[in-house]
């Protein structure tokens, strides 16, 4: 028998040691299977001495063919902007409830990964948003993300004033809460509390979702998925604004700052069962079939 | 001929130089009109020396049966909230665009104030909501808002998870940006920019619409006007929240924290020319009638 | 032991074979507890002789206290349509699934019904809409609406245009699919399905919610219950529209028709058993509480 | 000088005389420069004899390398449908207003033609939707759409019960007044009123939004251009249905039906002036940068 994937990094969701059970039962079904499994050294602290081998990130990247994830959704959208430049695929173990994107139980796990190391499954590129956030002074830094960039106002109770541009056309100057540039891996996240479309995973789109807008004349937008974003935190703001990404990673930004965004060229692969079925996870996480 | 207001108290938009010509225009048609006319302390230092009667707010309200007040509507949002409590009628002046508070034009005001002298007006009472503040400590504050209390997430990019109790009756369990209290005056307001309804001014009611609610099983709810409004920070949350009365007022409130809101008992009256059109007031301001 | 209601009317779901068992179970407790017991004659029909009395609706109103419904919630709404005019209060047992009307479950529907026949429940006065279709020729025709009237397009895949006029005031023309106009009991039916929002059954209000309308400045609104509405179908308009009363009652209109839609002033009086609590069935029937 | 276009085909809004004039014009400006110019036979009979070449649509396409439709975008659906398989570009003179698909207004249409005639022009492909109505016995009929197909309640005021699928994956089923399949070019007609999002046209995806669905539990979704999106009209359904494309073509449909979308294979190419903005044409149209 000889395995789709000789070597498997496993990361478990950050300080939390609820991981410990799945990640041992992991690693010892593994061992067992003849695959070799690096623990990251964060995780591996959590669950003590398993004498199993644990490395760094970039000891994984560099020996295994497989990353699987241990925890929820927020797990995988860390470990993709992670491993997104090291081209290793990821496949997710959800801890507790159904994620969108961590979608084994560890209740059929091993019959799962059976199935997936004897090469029956499915292989799905998505793209994460690559963001620049350049200062009138000319400092530029920059972020990615799986879900969603967000620009939001901070702190203060105050709209902010934002101008956008989709290639370099002007769109509109608009008095919000924020605005929401997401892949449609993120839209069953934070642009749908904001009222955002749901978009298939495999569309090569973005979606802009205002956040609170002052105005009933608004309503989210669908651009090609190669489309250049530029948002521009308009002069007439007093307040500080800030830049999320994936609701973890935050930049300050003041009036004049700009944030281009555009997809990542390089994609995350997602490894998932061979009975995937994404409209399935929607009806079990959104309800749908619920009729009144 | 005698004026239905004998001595009418004026208070400019906060540090706004630009009221100063509308300022003195009306202090001049008013001494014209034979009205005893105190400016604000505060607005009387924007404007400059005219030789007009000065006076504190408490001066104003000792003295005068009518304020006017120059500005935006969140002019008038402040001076609600500073004299309800001394039953002294309001009258808004625009400056620069019409409001939803503010609907006299600068340009035709001496002859709508003629009318108005001459008892020719409309009188409307609205209602302000009373919001306390209720430490886990027992420490309890208190405030007014004539448009909205929100409670919001404040600072970090991460959903605030509330609990909802109408009149002593368990609602529901909410995670989301935060909620939104309005009164029917807020209701054109930011309740009308996370997705509420309009409500007519002169309905008894309470408007609350959730910001950006993670599920898409939720719609703004509409209830009775002497309802009582309980939402405690659930203890789960990690991150502080923030209550904001009218954009203006904020407190920090923590985990365990209480905010209870009540329609205010005593109203708030404002005059209106006896033209006033409310629905003309929305077309104009949200575009009605614009078909596409 | 002297029970509350001495003699109840039983009427069933229309044409419904099913409701004869809850109906045998339903007038045998009630003879047992001493409570006399008329069975509608269309509802008698459908289950056969079961040696009980039956009666017409003349005869129920004469005789009875109560009226017990048993079916859905569409079956309360005939009902209250019904019986509105002889101030008789209904209880509504459902069928299958829970109901915002009737609430009861005929798994416990004598337990209830021990506790409200000795005179523990709630009573809740609720308000229907009568609504007056009149021709340019001066003809004049009426309904009741227990949820709703919706005037809406007729066959034809064209928009209507409709002017919206409240207590006399033009509030807006506006080109759409048609526009509904709910009571607070209907705002969990149609006007749900139309974007409107949740009304309390005890806030004394009319909302108005229009259906797919051809602008994005748009929103619900909610007035006063006291309020007259009036919608004329515009002259522009080439096709024919037609008006329906709780997804049931239909009148055709045509350009140049009014229909005016005041609040019924007869209320309908819902029983309630005691632990009678609306937000539970909100959230039963809404799936609030469900986080993504 | 040469023209890009040698020959050009002219159709007027269907039935409309006020067309006239500008057909006057623009058959005067073209003969002018040397175009050879051919009046639809309509819209010849609309303007009378002004001695100018006419032919039916089988002329047209024969002899034509452009066709200019004057009217609303109304005509310019009906324009699509109907030289859509014949590979010739299509440019929109609109009559009145601005529309979204006739973007020439008459008063600078000469300017814009001269441009366009010496090659100045802006080229861009949009794609129609393919709809088959398959019946239980077999039968199948076929219809092409621009802006959507709308599977929708016909005459009673009830709603139908949908299945949906993607690329034979089942989605939900959904009861409602209807759905929308609608092109990105209609994502700003129907599908809008809906609630839908914006789709920018140069998009290849197809958005699904339902009509009034009886739950809260719904949002409109994107999905990849080259999905085969199939509805059938459930058992259960006591009603008939209709299937409307682009508010004209009409097929009425029953229980057990089948919907079968695709996208058209063959694009429609429209010609636009070179400085054709299409956010400067939502900005306009939708009341962009009106802020309250």
């Amino acid at each position: 028998m000889s395995n789709t994937f000789k070597s498997i990094g496993l990361i478990g969701k950050f300080a939390d040691t609820t991981v410990a059970n799945t990640i041992e039962a992991l690693s010892q079904y593994l061992v067992k299977r003849k695959v070799r499994c690096i623990i990251h050294d964060d995780t591996a602290k959590l669950i003590g001495d398993q004498g199993l081998e644990t490395g760094t990130k970039e000891d994984i990247c560099k020996t295994c063919d497989l990353v699987i994830v241990i925890g929820g959704d927020g797990t995988m959208l860390d470990a993709a902007r992670t491993f997104v430049d090291y081209e290793i695929p990821l496949l997710g173990i959800n801890l507790g409830r159904l994620g969108f994107l961590v979608d084994i139980s560890p209740d059929d796990m091993t019959k799962k990964l059976d199935n997936i190391l004897e090469g029956d499954y499915l292989k799905e590129e998505r793209f994460l948003l690559h963001a620049n956030f350049i200062c009138e002074d000319g400092v530029n830094t920059e972020s990615y993300a799986f879900n969603e960039v967000a620009i939001h106002k901070w702190n203060v109770a105050r709209m902010i004033e934002l101008d956008t541009f989709i290639n370099g056309q002007y769109v509109n100057t608009q008095r919000s809460d924020g605005m929401i540039v997401s892949t449609p891996t993120g839209s069953t996240a934070y642009a749908l509390s904001g009222g955002g479309p749901l978009v298939h995973p495999t569309l090569d789109a973005i979606v802009m979702v205002p956040i609170c807008p002052h105005t009933m004349s608004f309503r989210p937008i669908v651009v090609d998925g190669n489309s250049t974003i530029e948002i521009t935190i308009a002069d007439i703001n007093q307040v500080d604004a800030q830049v999320t990404c994936d609701g973890r990673v935050n930049f300050n930004v003041v009036s004049g700052d700009r944030v281009v965004i555009r997809k990542k060229q390089k994609p995350i692969c997602l490894i998932h069962p061979s009975d995937y079925d994404y409209f399935e996870i929607l009806r079990a996480k959104l309800h749908w079939g619920h009729k009144l």
